[in-house]
């Protein structure tokens, strides 16, 4: 039987191959830094909040849009891929994965600059009443850490610290429970203002918290195939 | 020259392509049928706050369910149909779109569901002071009218209709400063409770809007390649 010699391109063989996985690495890297910037807007927003710091809160306004420019970045790069390697099975999954979990981070940012707004409406005074502050600097250290963690888990791609994660969004709810019982008590002397503010941080740490737990499920399902509820049964 | 007669089986040929382009269209369509019922469970939840009806509440509730079963419908046929078709260009994108609609559409679904549980955790009482009546119900009447416009839009692919979209949202900005400007006046005789629920439901409304206006700004990307903001300038 004859053989056949093809001579092919040097593109068409591994270096091509190589680059895209290359690429597929980098879009992981990408979310790796955008996640770690997002942990940074939280953090900055939360210390503009505690400390009444208009400076810092413009900081994570402005800081916004290159969170957005990011997002466009990886956004762009995973749908580069999509469409001219046309990867299959694992690799579509995780890039898919890839553009919803920018969409999540994008969110997070958004949320933070919520929060560095409000700490600008007050300045100079801290918009949190003191005797509420335990509580909001709880609830800002649980969602802080819950991006702290969501970066490993992504960088890792670690599925045992990724259903752990669900388990801190719990003590964000008996947090907000704990703000509203306080705010609708008959001790509450502060009035309106900062009850609607305190309302709005909570909820605005709360989604920060939410979009922790979305990312960490998008990497169980990436490593696993599998939804968390599945494999928690 | 000789002719090559190739008998290839039949769903290699002209019946695959048609099934594959059936289901495209159907990812559109369950879009649609998806948009719908999130504007119902938006009309519902407003419902049960503005007549403080526990039973529409909790029919929003149990029913976001059917919802997010909608969404994992949607999500399972446009990855088989990225897994197994391969699509380029156009209908990759589509896909790609889609999946990121649903997320938007369970969203909007969610919030409905908040919005019916400030409902339900006043009945009996209206949640909303008659004062505040008319701002609140103006904001749910927004939200209301931008679903069933992007349902228009996703159907249509209306790039107009979605450009006009963003306008809507305006009106919804300065309703929700309107309603802080009542709720932090001196004249405000309501307390703390419903000033903390106006803020929350007014943020729920407002992002149901800001939903309406991501959807429809993915229709105008998938319809012509460019991002809204590019075709304003």
């Amino acid at each position: 039987m004859p053989w056949l010699v093809l001579v092919v391109p040097a593109y068409y063989g591994v270096p091509m191959r190589d680059a895209y996985y290359d690429q597929l690495d980098a879009v992981i890297d990408e979310l790796v830094t955008m996640t770690h910037e997002v942990g940074d807007a939280v953090g900055q927003a939360t210390r503009a909040l505690l400390e009444a710091d208009a400076e810092i809160a413009e900081q994570v306004i402005s800081h916004d849009e290159h969170i957005d420019s990011e997002r466009d970045r990886i956004e762009e790069l995973a749908f580069e891929l999509l469409a001219l390697q046309q990867p299959v099975a694992g690799d579509l999954r995780m890039l898919v994965a890839a553009l919803r979990m920018v969409s999540d981070l994008e969110r997070m940012g958004d949320l933070s600059v919520h929060v560095a707004k409000i700490a600008r409406l007050r300045v100079p005074e801290v918009a949190i009443p003191d005797v509420m502050l335990p509580t909001i600097r709880r609830m800002a250290e649980v969602a802080q850490e819950m991006v702290g963690k969501v970066e490993n888990v992504i960088a890792d791609r670690d599925v045992d610290a990724a259903m752990a994660l669900e388990r801190c969004d719990e003590e964000m709810d008996q947090l907000r429970r704990s703000s509203f019982r306080q705010m609708l008590s008959d001790d509450w002397a502060h009035g309106v203002e900062p009850a609607v503010d305190i309302a709005l941080l909570g909820r605005y740490y709360e989604r920060i918290a939410d979009h922790a737990v979305s990312l960490a499920r998008r990497v169980v399902f990436l490593v696993t195939g599998q939804h968390p509820a599945a494999l928690d049964a």
